[in-house]
């Protein structure tokens, strides 16, 4: 099933979650100035799926149900699968300049159902059987989907037990019916646009940690939900725009987040795919963030560099010196950032592999999907500086498009803002880079998916140094495999 | 003379400049909220050179009156006015988290008096004598001065003449009593919070651009200027705001730049300090240059990267992982950059020398301030990266303080963002934080004193590579100094 | 057809190439110290055919010949040829430490294959006739190929016509049994050890310069052909050796060009693959340029990688470090950077395409296998400075094996080299690392496959900047394709 | 006293030091191939002194024997005295090409001096007393010193005492007349071509490790020391060269460095200069350290830089390309680093400090040395890549100069291998370059004054980070100095 975007607005304004920005309740989210941006930006989405030239990107045929479906609900069955979930992630952004707001909740889907499958035939479970349930509905309706992974953790160097314990979702009742949830998820992009949110845990757990160890949807306006926006500059500045146009992003803005409070939230057994399993944690992130890391870490911030890129090409055209040796060797370098990212999304992708072997269910690569992520952590702050470069100094200091209908200095700006272009399309092109490079994107690409350190983490654990070893062994004349027992001579 | 904060506001508060900010014309220039932000940063560093603890820094006798004076006035003298003058960029970054806005007029004043004794000296002319007149004026009334430098430019791919003719600031008209000048001075920090105003060329002029080769002085609010001020998502913010204290800096505020429009504004003989002698243009830009590179591209970031670092461990307190081995190592990164920069001011203060030989006016080592900003553009990029990581993701996807006053949701926000230190605490941090890794000071900190690419090219053309080509000879059993004589064999 | 080590060492024997090192003839290239190294690995090559547990790397069935074949003999039909052709690349590294000398053969051929059968198609020729006969033959015969591309140049500011006319290989004399070829290819890696090298241009060619658009192949020990060999450090450390295992690569030692003069050689017609078609050299050059970045340039460095980082953790182990924060932080970096060059090349092989359309000729991606090369290039220097720094001054301060044999400091040295480990265990790691990061590696790494310039220019050609200008000017509400319009107001 | 060159080898070849190289005993040092190059490199160090127009650098008057002494063996006794040791560094880099083997004798001099003035102060013993008779003994016979430092270390996961004890020097025996010395110290850079060694402890010593806590000078030649020489491919290089000139650095050779075998070696108690003091080993260390830091680490790589920025600019001149954007953006980075590692050892020689006070040691600022050698470790290998990239690939594949003698291939050589200059030319540049970018300097730039690691940890330690959270308190609107003490809500 694919819905209209003009069917997803309607469905979503029956809802009435309970949204919070700068210190006032939201009355209607498809109407207040900056989370309306979620709207467009889903709205766009399902666009793109009814559109014949991204139908191989945008779409698929669902085993599940047997009809053509939104990508974002796809539980990935191969390599090709794995490929067109990262090609949406780069198309979305293209046509977005911000996120695609069903992104986490389908490599979400992805990775529970990977572990709820290995958790049903360990543990004679039925969280696998729900899973593909709740998504066949998703898919019968063309739900909007989102992820809820990091806590809000308070004091870092603690575990969940050792402080307030609501610093991670956990159970805090279990009834016949279903469980109650408490705690927050932050960082949660998209989630109150949504119909859907799964929560997952954002850690491994471990032994006397059960009720952390927990795994649900929840349906958006829920009773206890409450959403509480992020707020800055960008917010501040749209809510007093007269014109949408004077903004970077016009219609889609930037990445809007919310903290959700779970308040002793109600969950139907039902709904719930993990509870208590805590040997399954570790798992079940590892395999959400190598998707996430492959999409939202790579292939998604590809899209974000053709923008930037354009953009700056543009600039430089538009200032005369697209030619100058130094813009090419910098646009050039911007180029190389971003393909290698895309090529590392890409093996990750035609690298996947069924996991677990029997399960149905394809994983990215977990080398290449990490390197994707970490790739993008650091080369995208150097697009900002190269974008920074090339644009100039008039992307930070450049006045408004109002100033352009004030008669007493219109002219000036006009006359003196001008390039070879025409001062109004400077400005447009300055401001739309402003937004990419003096805005959240640098920390918000960083954090995305997982800081660098958890990339890191995870690639030593998982390169084969030994394997290393003894290539280096052979080679160098020594016994090989002894790598691990030296002796003291 | 040193006068209060106080005098300079009642001072200021007699000035009507014409100044526009998002559309608008700006009323009251000590009460807009933005403009405000300027007033107290110059107000602060009346206050800063009435502190005891910084008078070494912040002050000296000036030779021109005799009387101890801001150093923001000060002509340097020698080696350790120049380590000074750079201390004081320190200091002033430290204390203000933005510009003293006193800053680029005092590089100016510095440049603008090593090259008028020589052209004096060459031609006869009166121009050093009128700058000093000029700058005994300003210190005995301890005036605030912006320079005014960057020209609006159009097309950089033509020079002045092949394009519209006021695209650089130009004489129009030569009278008797002065001259009329023409043209806008782009990304002005400053200028309409200061007393006088003091333009420069941006660049080396040709013969048959004599028009071009103009500098002179002006007071603020003169007949014919207009400032048409930057206007972005900070802007706004600041001016939604409820209370200051919801802002990243909440008293000083960003860099606030404005366009200054010059339409045939009159300028007395007396203040005229160039007019026509195109071949001393290019000296008058590198010796400003290496003024401004040293204190606004070197010393002035290492006071800002000192906000960061202390932020950033502060939140790295708050979370509770300031002892993880990559949070220590990100730090120890940060100060290196920082202090590599500091090292390259310090290296060009104390190895500057008197220029022209005779002149009395000491400036900077070229090199040494080359490299302090070269260093400063790429590593300031790479400090916000890195305290974005240390801060997490929630420096951008923070809500605003004012839901902390919202009774539905305050208990929720206190209670899942606090982290070891309460919510309060570190949504000041995080706001703090956000202002400098999600705002303006990327592009800023690389253009500030010229783009990467004009230092490059400063390097290249002063670096004795024929020096070291005979050091290479030497050593390598070849003709010492046959290196420009290769011959085809 | 697939011969053993031995068949290819008994052919070899037969050949009496002139070759040339350190100012000598060598008399025997089966028995020189350093010319033996290549005849071991080209030996080495031909044992891991026949080894069926790397049957699918090294081997393919070819449809030319119907048989199986040495994939280094392959001509890509899919993209699972390039996939494995990569992997061969990586394999072939981890087990010589050095190149697989078929290699440059190997992507001259299919750079070939795929221009010739362009070239016969509109200029109705007979060049991949002749190719495919003679790539046949090859499989037939299991022979080993070089492939010659780098000419002398000379005065790289001038074109081959401006300057002495045999800086560039070029038709002398045209005769009706073929052609007589002049010139010199430089940093020929294997040819001495090879049955016949592949010529081909080194860059695109202009109209008036068709002498210089030649191809053909040339067997080892032509008349008129003379190898005149690099001779560097390591090549005395070799030659004065007394036991190979002194040797930081002892049986493969490192990789060993030579330059080929091409006297005035003979070449029949039926060995002739281009002569004079100028307008095909640009695309004969890039497609075995993206052939051999893929392999070259990413994959094999790979191998190459695998090698100094198993050794580097070896040595930390030695040394009880392993668990330190910084080894493993650089250990993981060591990873991250080799793992994206693989990424890169993978990406390049799976998205490669049959080029031109119906030759049947896969050839890798061109954008992806260009960033596979400049990543090479600017992390391998990285992967040796981090190994550096693991393993310690050592590496570079290390006294010789010899010295364990000498009984008067044999005792001190056992005593004061063991870490956790022997000392004679530490001294093989530590000088197999030498080899890595105090010798050839970091420069042969960046220029091999052609320097980072070369890859820099290629991904500006190639990358569709008109495409992204268009999804910036969307999202920026512009008028989308108007960027190369931009009209002076 | 200033001796000239052939006074310092004549006493030299006085000397019988225990030498071995590549498993032989040197029977002259003077005169083995290898071990020469240290004495003429010695030698030019004393030309250097004479030379009027590097007297101000290369010599200064002591105030301990009211003569001239060559500035390796001067005490800093204020910021100049810093300033020229630094600019002796620099200037015997760039004449040698390798170490001035004088220089960590003078280093370990000036931290011994501030520290053993310390512990008299302290412990009323007589260290400084007896330094200073040394020093004076040293200056009134313008004597080579060398400094050892680096243990042997064994397994560095262990203390001294928790494995074999002779891993670190140590005393085994206590006498009347002096102490009994064991142990090795590593990579000691041209010991057996100095009069005299000064040992000092390599690392903090706790309780309990008394014995190694240890300082003293031995004569060159001592009962129990033996040398065991570097080996590696340049050294088999040099001892199997024809002419000198086929080598990269004909004269002064690689830095060559020797393990110090200290096998139970008396020294009498007036060369001991401390023995047992653990609580002044961390102090020693550091401020050994920081001296070392910016010359070796900083300032003698400036020198070095030089020499192969000189060269690679040769080159580029060579091959005409030197007027390429990519080759002139190249050389000024090359610029950039050098002059930023510059610009810090200045900072700390101009920041010294008398230290302690009322010691009269001058010493350079902690953060700048620091700093200065951090930066040289990352630089120098981007220098190196950077070279590499500009000289082309002949540099690692060069043939020898001796096939320019041999008359079978001379013609071929002098044809193929001419640029814009001829041959020989290129040929001895390339072999100048290759000794820089394929041999041992990247890790020994790295490791040498101590691997980065030590620096960072320095940097962690020193830098006042408690200031800076005050300064972001003050400004984010925090009450001061409470970071220390954030509170649990």
């Amino acid at each position: 099933m694919l819905i209209t975007p003009q069917a997803y607005k309607e469905r979503l304004s029956k809802l009435r979650p309970k949204v919070y920005i700068g210190g006032q309740k939201v009355q209607d989210i498809l109407d207040h100035p900056v989370t309306k941006t979620l709207v467009e930006a889903n709205a766009k989405v399902y666009e793109l799926a009814l559109d014949p030239q991204y139908e191989e990107i945008m779409t698929t045929t669902s085993p599940l149900i047997g009809e053509k479906i939104n990508r974002s609900l796809n539980l990935c069955q191969n390599n090709h699968d794995l490929e067109m979930r990262a090609a949406m992630a780069v198309l979305t952004s293209q046509k977005l300049g911000t996120c695609n707001y069903r992104c986490p909740g389908c490599d979400v889907l992805n990775g529970l159902a990977s572990t709820t499958w290995e958790i049903d035939k360990e543990r004679r479970t039925e969280y696998h059987r729900r899973l593909k349930e709740f998504v066949s509905y998703l898919q019968k309706n063309d739900l909007a989907v989102s992820g809820g992974v990091t806590d809000a953790k308070g004091d870092r160097s603690k575990r969940p037990l050792d402080q307030d314990p609501d610093m991670y979702v956990h159970v805090v009742e279990r009834r016949s019916d279903g469980i109650v949830v408490r705690g927050a998820k932050q960082h949660q992009s998209g989630a109150y646009v949504s119909d859907w949110t799964v929560v997952m845990p954002t850690m491994a757990y471990h032994k006397g940690e059960e009720d952390y160890a927990v795994a649900f949807a929840v349906p958006n306006g829920a009773e206890g939900i409450s959403y509480i926006c992020q707020y800055n500059a960008y917010s501040a500045e749209r809510m007093q725009a007269q014109d949408i146009h004077e903004l970077g992003n016009p219609v889609y803005g930037q990445r809007e987040t919310s903290l959700i409070i779970l308040d002793n939230v109600f969950i139907p057994w039902e709904r719930v795919f993990m509870c208590g399993e805590v040997d399954f944690t570790q798992r079940a992130v590892a395999r959400f963030a190598k998707m996430h890391r492959m999409n939202c870490g790579g292939a998604c911030k590809v899209g974000f560099a053709d923008l930037i890129i354009g953009a700056t090409r543009l600039m430089a055209e538009y200032l005369g010196v697209e030619r100058a040796a130094h813009v090419v060797d910098k646009l050039t370098e911007m180029v190389r950032i971003s393909e290698t990212s895309h090529a590392c999304a890409i093996a990750a992708a035609l690298k996947g592999r069924e996991e677990p072997e029997g399960s149905g269910i394809y994983l990215p690569d977990d080398i290449y999907s990490n390197v994707a992520k970490l790739n993008t952590c650091y080369g995208f702050w150097d697009i900002m500086a190269l974008a920074g470069d090339i644009a100039g100094g008039f992307v930070v200091t450049m006045p408004s498009e109002r100033d352009l209908k004030n008669p007493e200095i219109k002219d000036y700006l006009e006359k003196y803002v001008k390039g070879k272009a025409p001062a109004e399309k400077r400005m447009r092109i300055a401001r739309f880079l402003q937004n990419w490079v003096a805005g959240l994107h640098g920390v918000a690409t960083w954090q995305g998916a997982g800081s660098a350190q958890a990339q890191k983490l995870t690639l030593y654990r998982l390169f084969d140094f030994e394997g290393r070893k003894n290539l280096a062994q052979e080679l160098a004349g020594l016994e090989v495999n002894d790598g691990g027992k030296v002796n003291q001579s």
